[in-house]
């Protein structure tokens, strides 16, 4: 028998290299969103990877606790885990070591997030983060604000014209709630609503009764978000439902008085993401199939209101154009090294021989200094 | 009994929150550092935080071992480590996906390492790193252009005239070879060496007899390079421990060619960090007592020649002077939000009123938009 070694090129399912020049296109779109961000005044924190289990995995932290990678502590004999989600850290900083400071207040993250399994979509494990929280406020303007500045972001790095999916994923249980659907059939309508399965939410709902039974309704008038508010607007609502429509029907007039332009969906009962929003939820999509660029919503921080957007660099490096890469320059042996330094201060980027076999060619350069000059290697023979 | 709950505000020793303004500041500064990276043809490259253990303590990474955390992978079944230093994951990548990439090869990175156990001196478990690697020349120039990179991005974050600490990792081993120290012995004089005890070193080399007793000339030529490389010039040395020598003296020549200024020190027996050094080893320090800023040397990524340097955001934060900080200017409830972009644009920082409560003291706000401009909050009364 025979005992295979291990290759040494293979990493865990979902764990990646990046390689360039994709590792520096997704630090400088993070660099290019943050700096948006810290433009509003939102101001940047750095929590730790590894956390004690039990204050990692609180409050909203509890979304993802199955999903949280864990480990003894050799230090203390606790467990620790190992951060799935950035949102609840920042909720503890908020909480504690800002608790002084007066809100609203403006804070913004970037890191790695690692989770315990991907999905058949999204088998990533690793997942770099970008976010902001707004903590504080319980107003559709914090709610537009923050929808909006993950809009800019998008166009900072060359996104234009994403499209906004507002959802509010707590209008199907309030309804439910209201119609006393509990258990085995609650479950049954969830289950078909998170299939969007019209046939099967408009049996089940008929057999609950009203109010239960507008969730048909509910259900097809996702789109558009003017459509989907007429919808929501004509539909009886008892009370509690009533004042989630309000509520969506205000964030995106506020919404909407900054960027008129922007395409705005709205699904009313589609409950997803990390179930943690208690207002609306938002998430970005590219133009085209870039897919999912950004998520958030309205959330309980701690004892607080709060409202935060994620942004997937992962995601948003497969949507955002490149830069065009700066052109390397051969810096010949010998050279006087303030020539190449010359060449950096304008933008080139200056590649050293070491020694006599290092030529243009290999070193990737499509120019040589000659003289003070970056010379294209064609004009040369 | 009451079990007491645990304090939300409470970390695990050694890893901690950065805190507005600290955590912009760090980011700021590796940004700037890659920068200078990217500007000498440097290319980032971002491997995963977690790796199957076999692969991550491969090689170079052996010397980081028992600092790496573990753990239990649920989808291969297998034990991951989670990084304890990013150079032999840099390695890895050479010698796997970037195999076919001519050489010289030159790598950027930045990222997190954890580590189990903090020393005394440096308690942290979570370490920032961000680094190059140059893999491919075995030469003194290659070294030089590591070394003088690390100081150029110093000089890029204002720390200016730092030092740079040359050692000779395999010095002290060659001359302990040459002269057959072995077993319970070598033990004694390395534990002396790693003390600078030089009464104990004299004793016991003494008694290990030539060439062993050139190390206490060695230890005390420590010190500012000329004197140093002078003690080594005229010390008797055997074959081995003389390529060693002469190999220094021309690093250090290559350094001086291009940095005449750089103060340079050389301690020919010293042996420290990481012990997977083959050639020299530097350490930057700040000026002051800013302590040690940066860590590398030649070592063997796979079966290559290699030299790098690590550079320690957290130590170059509270070395480098913060960047003044932009002027917060409060934009009143109901500002047309082009007028806020303007001012964005010019550098400033836009800080949106969300409702009457909020004012420019709440909001730290040395400036309010009036019409078109940013004026000082103190002009207005």
């Amino acid at each position: 028998m025979t005992e295979d070694l291990p290759n040494p090129a293979l990493l865990p399912s979902g764990l990646t290299d990046l390689l360039p020049p994709e590792a520096a296109h997704e630090a400088a779109l993070v660099e290019a969103m943050l700096a948006v961000f810290a433009g509003h005044g939102y101001e940047r924190v750095k929590p730790p990877l590894l956390e004690f289990e039990d204050s990692l995995l609180a409050g909203s932290g509890h979304a993802v606790a199955d999903q949280t990678f864990r480990l003894m502590d050799p230090d203390s004999h606790r467990m620790l885990g190992l951060r799935a989600d950035t949102t609840p850290q920042v909720a503890r900083i908020a909480a504690t070591r800002l608790a002084d400071v007066a809100r609203p207040l403006r804070l913004s993250y970037s890191g790695q997030a690692l989770r315990i399994r991907g999905t058949q979509l999204a088998p990533e494990r690793q997942i770099p983060q970008t976010g902001i929280e707004l903590i504080g406020p319980d107003s559709p303007e914090a709610d537009a604000e923050v929808a909006l500045l993950a809009v800019e972001a998008l166009a900072a790095i060359g996104i234009a014209r994403p499209s906004l999916d507002i959802t509010l994923p707590t209008m199907a249980p309030a309804l439910l709630d209201a119609a006393g659907v509990l258990g085995e059939q609650r479950l049954r309508l969830a289950r078909a609503l998170d299939r969007k399965d019209a046939a099967a939410v408009r049996e089940l709902a008929a057999i609950a009764g009203p109010p239960a039974n507008r969730l048909t309704a509910l259900l097809t008038a996702a789109g558009p978000a003017d459509g989907a508010l007429a919808a929501l607007e004509a539909a009886e609502l008892p009370p509690a439902a009533r004042a989630i429509a309000d509520n969506a029907a205000a964030v995106i007039a506020a919404i909407r008085a900054r960027a008129p332009e922007l395409r705005i969906t709205l699904d009313p009962v589609e409950f997803r993401g990390l179930q943690y929003h208690v207002g609306v939820a938002f998430t970005l999509y590219g133009p085209g199939s870039a897919g999912e660029l950004a998520r958030g919503g309205r959330y309980r921080s701690g004892e607080e209101a709060a409202t935060g957007m994620t942004l997937y660099p992962d995601a948003l490096r497969r949507a955002a154009p490149a830069a065009a890469p700066a052109a390397r320059v051969f810096i010949p042996l010998g050279t006087d090294p303030v020539a190449a330094a010359r060449l950096r201060a304008q933008g080139f980027i200056t590649v050293a021989a070491l020694s006599a076999a290092d030529t243009p060619q290999r070193l990737r350069c499509g120019h040589i200094l000659r003289g003070e000059l970056a010379a294209p290697i064609e004009e040369i023979a």
